[in-house]
């Protein structure tokens, strides 16, 4: 029972000693804690960013876990600290957007995480992650209850989220993040058609017909566009680097038109 | 028993959730698999560099270890997905070369992991580690047998392999990579000599006369050659950094020639 | 007993897959062993940062922690491996000054672990940190007394390090640490008013008067001084980078002055 994953999210980086010293406090208080790193290269207080790296990770992570994730420009001052429950899994960190997109989920809960019994005896006004989050995160992995652990949050703060607009026949969105790859991941989806068929794609002037069932089926040097790995389309090059060849990256619009008479890419009597 | 060793190995670098997200559906099939992260740092699709690194490390984890090692530029596509065991170490990746070197190995095996009771129920056309791959070495890691995961792979995939060329009585060899210090690591070993008298090193138009015990050994900003912690010559300077001295790095030449009746470095009359 | 904690920190980066070869020794001699990174991005033989960074995280480890720490120039050389064992926690590493913070502390005891029972059956000269250091450290986790490992040290190396000069009513310091978030973690501390009343800091020409009880209590953009999470006071820029703005970094000086009579950042009358 007490050896739950904790995943852990940040934008400490791994240059200095931050992410060790929060898995010790947490080892201090479960030793039988798993500690799973999802990223600490969020960009210094990207918390948008942030929240769509952890709403991508959360659905591969077995019922039970707790997220911990700490993108915290306002450390120390007023926001609240916050633990929220939904369809199983746990999260804690800052009230700050970063769990934006968990608040239409059925049966969410929150507290203020604020009860001193589980913080660190000192707690720093820089260094929540250490003092506050992670011990709030050990005893909730220790199976501490939510209501413990503070009061009821009703009205948590949200981010604008960036969702696609519909105009007319098309769809306008934007790259929302760039991958390792240079590939260009955006807000838009496909639910109805998965292969794309009849799809046209327009960003940086360029204009992409159809979708590719794999990224190895374009020429290698080729733009391609395909459904990614967490349902987003996505726009890359075989074998090199979107965003290098498009000279565009994050925020940059995308416009998706479905043109279902049409179907390019196969022969016009078909 | 199922708290075994699985290692990671990827060109997915840290900064995108993709490694977290991969550890999270081992642990949600074997939550007592314990990973080890090898580096996640391999330049996108640099498959060579990808089987180096996982050949250097291999030797140094416990019988039963699990090697999940995906640089995969044919994700999605026709390219098989393979197990491989041999000498008591299982791999788990894409048949594209990054076992070449366990294919000489005795009772090496190996089979396509196409079985999809193994994998997730939904595989992406874009990310198999976190579909296919990581799910299989779970299951690896729980005990499931080889022939259940797929038919036998009688011909992998060989990557033409960097071996040094004896010319006359040198041997031409190159640089294979340069690591975090700036050394130059090379494909020429010295089995017979380990002090490496009389030994000449030519690379980049300097030549250097036998072989340093240790780094130290040098003067500080001398470059010198020395036996490297897997058996490779590398050229390195002391407190310094060879890639940039030198002005080389990967694929740069490196010719070796073994004089025995000379010892270079002692004084004419020994 | 055989769960202990076992911290990492090295130079090694995380591109080679240096510190997943320690780990693999680690778990081949103890599977129970949990390792923790602190960071593996201390530049390169950089020993003052490793030993700052080590100091850093230390006191949130549980009691019985061992720390492995490997910044270390003159592997294979004359210097001594060591183990230190104060406070309930065991560090182990070269004696070239890392553990320099330890010596002062009661009951501090230090061996040089020359014993090659517990080293790999063969020692490179290059990879102490894999061949001696991670085997010493797993068999000290599975209870292996210090008195085995090889004879009592007495004078070990110690770093000069940095602390503050008294100069008439100021105090001389220096950054010791640029952070990720571009912060500049000074050797200035101030035990007696953590608010900062009547403190100045001067440092690249500027002049900051009082501290901030938190970062976001400047303005955006505006240059600050806080009491940090370990104590020493740092220069920052709220949602800023403070390297960048005062353009100094790592050993630029820092003049803190105390005048308890006044109270910079109040009104005249109180």
């Amino acid at each position: 029972m007490s050896r739950r994953v904790i995943t852990l999210l940040t934008d400490f980086g791994l240059t200095d000693p931050f992410v060790g010293i929060v898995k010790g406090v947490i080892l201090g208080i479960n030793p039988e804690a798993e500690c799973v790193d999802l990223t600490h290269e969020i960009l210094p207080q990207d918390i948008l960013a942030g929240a769509l790296a952890l709403e991508a990770a959360v659905p591969y992570f077995p019922p039970g876990t707790i997220h911990l994730a700490v993108v915290d420009p306002g450390v120390g001052g007023e926001r609240r600290p916050l633990v929220v429950e939904v369809g199983g899994h746990a999260f804690v960190g800052p009230d700050n957007g970063l769990f934006t997109f968990l608040w239409r989920r059925p049966g969410v809960r929150a507290v203020a995480c604020t009860n001193p019994t589980y913080h660190l005896p000192s707690v720093s006004r820089t260094f929540h992650a250490r003092d506050l989050f992670a011990p709030v995160a050990a005893h909730l992995s220790l199976g501490v209850p939510l209501a413990r652990l503070g009061p009821p949050v009703e009205d948590p703060v949200e981010l604008p989220w960036p969702s696609p607009r519909d105009v007319g026949d098309a769809e306008e969105g934007e790259v929302l993040h760039v991958d390792r790859f240079g590939n260009l991941i955006t807000n838009l989806t496909l639910p109805g058609s998965p292969e794309g068929r009849g799809v046209v794609l327009e960003i940086a002037g360029l204009r992409i017909e159809g979708l590719a069932p794999y990224y190895a089926a374009t020429r290698a040097g080729e733009v391609g566009a395909i459904v990614g790995s967490t349902g987003r389309i996505e726009i890359f090059v075989n074998r090199g680097n979107a965003r290098d060849r498009l000279g565009v990256g994050r925020g940059a619009p995308v416009r998706l038109t479905k043109s279902p008479k049409m179907s390019w890419g196969s022969s016009p009597q078909t």
